[in-house]
């Protein structure tokens, strides 16, 4: 509904104060390219002339330039105080900025990437986090926020694999919705990226085409959206660039509204991901012109042009001039433009009150929670039993990721997205590099370091020195992997995909010699993505850390002493080569690597692995032979820490619908829960599982439990089926309907 | 319509009379494996008891045992006259056989692979091979030809890539079904393989399952298959192992009925790849048991299980007995199979009439054939001046692909299908391997040979002599590339993918070794699959055959000498890496490397590339201003040998369609044409295109030609516009019909 107070705005405004309402400004565009074709798709205009008629939004207010939050704050206030001052309705611009792993503002907290979140598997954390960072944008007057990515993982090769949360779409709609919860919770609104597709692109590479069919959209891909969408009751959704099967989603009508407003009942708004209107003329080629370009976009659900849209305006106001473009479609984003501005006091908001003086962007809480999702997300790939360290006296500290913080943090971080540029500007806050870590965890122990190498290039002068410390040294941490950046600066991260899943540069020739030395090696990886390291498992250990953050140093550390034990378990299957992509551990049945490829199918790792100091074992898996196909069951399983040491174990459970309609996945995970043992300690879990979990698109699109055995297990990754049980479902086929739950719960009951 | 004879035949059989005329029964079945999970899905059933109430289709008669083609045809009209005097309806077997790069039989001729056939452009010469081998097969009493393979290549890892004919969708169909016309014009039925999908396998893994919308499907693997139906009037089809989006296509009633049978008007018979059916429960997990993959496929429009059905057979008859599966499905079944023996005169056949008593299968009209094609397939990939070769005095020959016969031939030769299996059996025709063709046509040259290394394998000893060899020579011919074989013995070939594109084993490094003595290198490769040779264009010439045939060795001893002028093309892309797949130069825009992606999205050697020892020029693009949509254009260009050799060019005509309702890809061919052109010789080609040629699937899947402009050009391959036209599509939206003419018809007027 919309209120009497929008109408009557609405009714008083000229199609040019309408029109400033669904497109942003950027204060600080043109500057470092944050965006692909910023440098092409900038405009010139002024912040006078392009809010002369009102704004939709500022966009990345703090998040583009090293400017120090307090002084922007005011420079922001005074903006909002000149828009609700000037003549004509008098509305203030929503201020929306990046947060995905933090506000991304100078000085600000930086968290771990979502694929360390991932590998956490602890939504109520990732809530935690999410409040965190609320918190710290309301004291700076922002208003929405351009996260969290819900892009299922399909492609190891894509960029931007750090900033997703895992290949198991359940696994991305949990936590995600979790980060949701907690960053609207503090009155700012989430965005949820990119609907839909973008992780799915041809061969890895950005932006490219997404080749899928409607079924695997709408099992795989759309689900985590429709579980942050119904109940996380997120606020905007942004549109993905990408085109699936040659319809471009900013120009999708059938996703953009039919879908999301019309099936899901969502009433928020619709951005665009930054240009995306303009690149359905300039990429796409559905438009002939940026005014046929914005009209179709308008057409299809895109509210707000983002991140400026004055390019288009004025070819737009042409078009709807010119009976081109029907004037109602911009009243209806305006609508939802000022509805969002209602929702959040906007219009209501003098700025008459003055900008914050101080924040403390990156407080104690903010670095308990940090710390915590740090530890839980670094995974134990692999171990011979040099770890944990036994007061080593003599530690060799090897590798480019060890001495560098920028190495703990992902691409949207503040530091690696715009300080990178800045080379003479200080971080502003503390995030001790591994090296420095270990120096305080190992306090007692003589600690050297050699680079070796770089992340990128082909350099190995520094080789002989890394030897040569390794073989002085009890022994050898090598710290490699990842710097994240975007476009082509670094390895990870928006615009830097991969035609190869080696680690990148010489960091393998690297930690070869280094292992050729005999001194026990652990390698360290600080990665945006999985690579395919099996060649490393054969002696030491492998610690996988995915950007773990600003307590990232302090993590690793802590797992390599023993101090923390470790509890991440992989939230992407590790794979064999760039070759062997794309994959997913939710694919049919493949038949057999001799009977039908010669190349294998199995990955290095699969999802859900990681290994632990104790030892966790799951029994007993119990379930009712029977349920109705629609109903609920409830699956008990004892776990059990069965070695010397407290732990944490994720508990996994897996299912397979053996005979379906259609394909199903060999594997699927239906539910997970973290659980803390003490050495010793035996728990009784229990899952109570809707077979909605179950539910797929049948040969008519529609969603569906079909009746039919189903097998059960639970195991230490989706390869192992440590226990398993059997389970028929029953009578009739059901049709799934939005009001079904989507969502396991989990009890944990100690013996 | 079905006739009296066949009603009345279907009337009076048993329901296990009716079950036996739609499976096959294999002869030799059980025996080395040439199909997928063989060995798991082989029956021991005997001859006797198989074929007791009658028989569909005897498999394989000829092709999986080295037995003289002559002994096999006296036990297989013995078999015959059994059928039709046994009691009971006495219909003699149909007898099929692979086919694809010839009869896949002992001594028979082995023509190049169909992805020579794409690099030759020549669509009448493939129809003469067409003929040849369905002559061969006529004469054995083979009725029906399981080839040609209208799947459009997506992805140069999948090891059937060389059964292929090319990326392009046009090339395809237009080379496919000229091999139907060919073998159909002496009365041996084709089969269209693989309807549909197959090639499109995630990650290029044999079997894997079709990431693909119904556009993709629409518009880029379907049209072959559609030329062929319509154009070709083929009489069978073969449905693909494949599933697309979770749908089996041996389930999938829509594709194989509704489309097949229904909209194209095919009144054929749609034959099972070898255990397709059984593979619906065994692989895809769509059937419980045998009996319901059975009923499935039979209601999805699958007429004949093949190679062999009696597996299922009971199964099967248990569920129609029970009432689980409709008796009609297998009348109607039965009817297709009865109407096509009826059309193959098999019904009036008593095999009264003596088998032949001798055979030639490789006659001097079939190696003629071979060797032109082979001659037309080789592509010249670069060449620095090498190339011709000027009176070498001595030259060092090089390479696992030099001395072997077996490397001229794809996997679906009788050599590499099942002769590899049978060590002491000669092959029984000549085949002289490159080292042999080369020691006859250089004949005053000192020629050595020193192998150097295998195909596969780690094995580096024989570097040394190589390296020595060419240090020797005044030039060193390397002769490297692929096995052909079956499930993992090769390296190209049903079931060898590839997670890697450089060249198998060592072989990079003997070439880079030999090219690192200084001493000239041609490098040939005889492979299935394009590779990532770059690196290998720097100094010397690379030469590409795609398995050329039992005449490839001439072929390409005649264009290293200069006696040949080459004037192969690449039907396909020469990719980066294994990494950058998959890819097809028909993708719609992808941004540029540097705005939105690190990696580089232009191939090594686009499709349509080739050199020459003359050079051509294009010029003079000419169109009408405006056209249609719907009608039809004419476009004329003009090309000169401008070199001083006479030579074969193909021109080649490419559009871009520049906005449109949905993404059109960059590039897209229209039409082909081989020219010879005498050096100095000018001529006027004309294309006449449909614009049909331009159509594409609508946001309703509706077929379409849209209006609006089109940018032409003619160039030596897609990437280079040496010269353009612009063409306007006008009036209405064309609705695409079965009546709108398909092809491009080109005119060659010499000046």
């Amino acid at each position: 509904m919309v209120s009497e107070r929008v109408q009557g705005l609405l009714e008083r405004m000229s199609l040019e104060e309408k029109l400033a309402q669904i497109v942003g400004f950027w204060v600080d565009e043109g500057g470092d390219v944050v965006a692909p074709m910023q440098g092409e798709m900038a405009s010139s205009a002024k912040l006078e002339d392009a809010t002369r008629h009102g704004l939709g939004h500022f966009t990345r207010v703090y998040g583009t330039r090293p400017v120090d939050p307090i002084e922007r704050a005011q420079w922001l206030w005074e903006a909002q105080r000149t828009l609700v001052n000037q003549p004509g309705p008098g509305i203030p611009a929503l201020v929306h900025e990046e947060c995905l792993t933090g506000l991304a503002a100078w000085k600000a907290a930086t968290f771990p990437t979502p694929l360390a979140w991932g590998a956490a598997f602890h939504p109520e954390l990732v809530e935690e986090m999410g409040v965190a960072i609320g918190e710290s944008m309301r004291t700076l007057g922002i208003h929405q926020g351009l996260a969290p990515v819900l892009d299922v993982i399909r492609d190891a090769r894509w960029g931007r694999v750090e900033e997703c949360i895992a290949e198991d779409p359940y696994v991305v709609g949990t936590i995600a919705t979790a980060y949701v919860r907690g960053l609207q919770s503090t009155g700012v609104h989430a965005t949820l990226k990119h609907f839909v597709g973008y992780s799915n692109s041809r061969a890895g590479r950005n932006l490219a085409p997404v080749h899928a069919g409607p079924r695997e959209v709408a099992d795989v891909l759309l689900p985590p959206f429709e579980m942050a969408v119904l109940d996380g009751k997120v606020r905007s959704v942004m549109h993905s660039y990408s085109e699936i099967d040659g319809i471009p989603v900013a120009a999708d009508r059938r996703l953009l509204t039919d879908l999301l407003r019309g099936t899901w009942g969502f009433d928020g708004t619709v951005v665009a991901d930054y240009f995306g209107v303009a690149f359905l003329q300039a990429l796409h080629g559905v438009a002939g012109d940026l005014g046929e370009a914005a009209g179709k976009a308008l057409e299809a659900g895109v509210d707000i042009e983002l991140p400026t849209g004055n390019a288009y305006l004025e070819p737009l106001a042409e078009k709807i001039r010119a009976g081109l473009v029907d004037e109602a479609l911009v009243d209806l984003a305006c609508t939802r433009a000022l509805q969002q501005k209602e929702e959040l006091g906007l219009l209501d908001e003098t700025f008459e009150s003055e900008p914050p003086t101080s924040v403390d962007l990156d407080s104690p809480e903010h670095r308990r929670i940090a710390l915590q999702l740090a530890e839980e997300s670094v995974v134990l790939l692999a171990n011979d039993g040099v770890l944990p360290l036994t007061s080593p006296a003599k530690v060799a500290v090897i590798g480019p990721n060890a001495d560098r913080s920028e190495a703990l943090f992902g691409c949207y971080s503040f530091a690696n997205h715009v300080l990178a540029h800045h080379a003479d500007v200080e971080m502003g806050f503390e995030a001790p590099s591994v090296l420095s870590a270990l120096r305080e965890e190992l306090s007692g122990a003589d600690i050297t370091f050699t680079q070796g190498c770089e992340v990128e290039g082909e350099d190995t002068s520094g080789f002989d020195a890394a030897v040569a410390a390794a073989s002085a040294a009890d022994v050898a941490i090598v710290v490699a992997g990842d710097q994240a950046g975007l476009f082509g600066r670094g390895t990870s991260g928006e615009g830097n995909d991969a035609d190869s899943l080696e680690l990148p540069g010489v960091q393998r020739q690297l930690v070869e010699a280094v292992q050729a030395t005999g001194t026990p090696v652990v390698l360290v990886l600080l990665t945006g993505r999985p690579y395919a390291v099996d060649w490393a498992f054969e002696k030491g250990a492998v610690v996988q850390g995915f950007f773990p953050g600003e307590e990232g140093g302090a993590a690793v550390a802590g797992i390599l002493s023993g101090r923390v034990n470790p509890s991440g378990r992989l939230p992407i299957t590790l794979p064999r080569s760039a070759g062997a992509q794309p994959y997913s551990y939710l694919h049919p049945q493949l038949g057999g690597s001799s009977q039908v490829s010669s190349l294998p199918t199995e990955p290095v790792l699969a999802f859900g692995h990681g290994l632990s100091y104790t030892t966790f074992t799951h029994t007993g898996l119990t379930v009712a032979d029977e349920v109705a196909a629609g109903d609920t069951f409830t699956a008990t399983v004892t776990v059990s820490n069965t070695g010397d040491r407290d732990g944490e174990d994720v508990v996994q459970l897996y299912a397979r619908d053996v005979v379906g309609s259609v394909t199903r996945p060999v594997a699927q995970l239906l539910g997970y829960q973290r659980v803390r043992l003490a050495a010793g300690e035996t728990a009784t879990v229990t899952f109570t599982v809707p077979t909605t979990r179950l539910a797929f698109s049948d040969r008519d699109m529609v969603k569906i439990v079909e009746p039919g055995a189903v097998e059960l297990w639970v195991g230490p990754s989706v390869a192992t089926k440590e226990t398993e049980a059997a389970l028929t479902l029953t009578g009739d086929v059901h049709r799934v309907s939005l009001d079904d739950n989507r969502w396991v719960t989990t009890t944990v009951e100690r013996d």
